[in-house]
């Protein structure tokens, strides 16, 4: 029986479906997407990381003299994003695992740019380098489901939009199985918004909403927006903070060589096979 | 890397992660189902079903004359049931499309002893025996977070414990998230709950919420004891209940020669591969 080849992995239980096309030949249409990512009747992830050479991808092939490989990366509603922290970190450990790539520092094409990336070794941490923040003032967020309670925070962009509030209400008793509204002037394209408590020195949980997913256990491009708000509260411009996210432990360090934020943290391949799409 | 071989498939979305094991050489903890089916850093899955030769399991060889193979069916939460009408089609959608069983009537061995199945053809329904029901009584259930609501209903046993509660009030309005709270004299070791709505002649609707998993989108042993209750309130004997469920449509048959119930509905394999246990 024909089918496609996949590979499933998760960094800090934000899930994905890698599929190796090295050739670019998958017509991986929103509708192959849905289908790949529903829990019950497909295989079931957050999103799917196409694995494409950059000279076989037509939007990427000017990426192609810096960096071999392009993450088609695809929410599981079948939309686009420009980026994925968690995702970026999972592509780096198949690269690695499956010989694409030698431990090290890595390139990755993207949709933001080229990504660098750094891998020691089999079991270590992956690091991703994700760029700069942008933090462009106030702005806020409700749920339906909590008394009307609305949320300020600051909004930060990591190629992606966030909005991220840190609240002293303990998130854990926030409701975000309905809606969110955001302030369409602000984000005309929807947001992916952090709730955070503040629980130490640079240490901090967060719960994330994504747009087009819903709560995730995991965001990396949301920590490091999480990380970005914390220093301009705490004002400080390097090391690291730490980040708790539902599903694991994430650091986020301030490189002030340049001015980027770099993301750490686990990233495992948990099996390989085919579906047989239906 | 070494890992363990899968097929995963689902029958009306309910899904299973299917371990070829025909020598019986793998050593099942409720720990590595509980991995297993964890939906993000695992396959992701309601049960499991480990497909064994009934003369490789200690447990079943006395069945081996009769049935070749022997479902061994656990739920997520890692413990083991009787019996599971979605199981049972998805298990022989296996033996059908690998080759261990023939088009026509297969036997297939379980906890609640052999059961036969019917497959006609590579894209038919599959229909199972699901045996007597045995209705034994009133008794309710409440779940917490709807108005302290109790729900009256029939208790039916088809192997494994039911109540089902046949209710004028909306189903997809209910909040099972919380709960259930049953009558421990009559269910000591918990129930399958199904919350119905009669939508037609011979046609209801369910919502079920199964012991060990909480709600899924389908349920086979649930879909036979809403007929039997049906039946029973509609005073009949033969013919047929079409049950329909969240993820889609079940046939339930009145047999009048043997006094079982027939269970009939689709059964899709969905993916093969290997994972990599953690």
């Amino acid at each position: 029986m024909d089918g496609i080849a996949f590979v499933k992995g998760h960094g800090t239980a934000n899930d994905f479906v890698l599929l190796p096309d090295p050739d670019g030949e998958l017509d991986l249409t929103p509708s192959l997407v849905r289908s790949l990512c529903d829990r019950r009747t497909g295989i079931g992830a957050d999103g799917v990381l196409r694995v494409v050479r950059s000279q076989a991808e037509p939007a990427a092939a000017f990426l192609a003299d810096q960096a071999a490989w392009f993450m088609d990366y695809r929410n599981a509603d079948g939309t686009t994003s420009e980026t994925c922290g968690n995702g970026l970190r999972v592509f780096a450990r198949y690269l690695l695992q499956s010989g694409l790539a030698e431990a090290g520092e890595l390139s990755i094409g993207t949709r933001a740019g080229v990504v660098r990336a750094w891998v020691a070794g089999r079991d270590d941490d992956i690091t991703v380098d994700m760029g700069a923040s942008v933090i462009s003032g106030g702005s806020a967020a409700t749920f339906p489901g909590n008394g009307g309670l609305s949320f300020e925070g600051l909004q930060v962009s990591m190629g992606n939009p966030h909005l991220v509030c840190v609240t002293t209400t303990r998130i854990d008793e926030l409701d975000l199985t309905a809606g969110p509204l955001v302030d369409q002037d602000s984000f005309p394209d929807g947001a992916n918004i952090e709730f955070v408590n503040v629980i130490g020195a640079r240490h901090a949980r967060m719960r994330v909403h994504e747009r087009g997913v819903g709560e995730t256990l995991s965001c990396g491009s949301g920590a490091c927006a999480v990380a970005a708000a914390l220093a301009v509260r705490d004002e400080v411009t390097d090391g690291d903070y730490v980040v708790d996210v539902p599903g694991g432990r994430l650091r986020v360090t301030l490189d002030t060589t340049s001015g980027h934020l770099l993301l750490s943290g686990p990233a495992v391949l948990v099996a390989e096979g085919t579906w047989w799409a239906n």
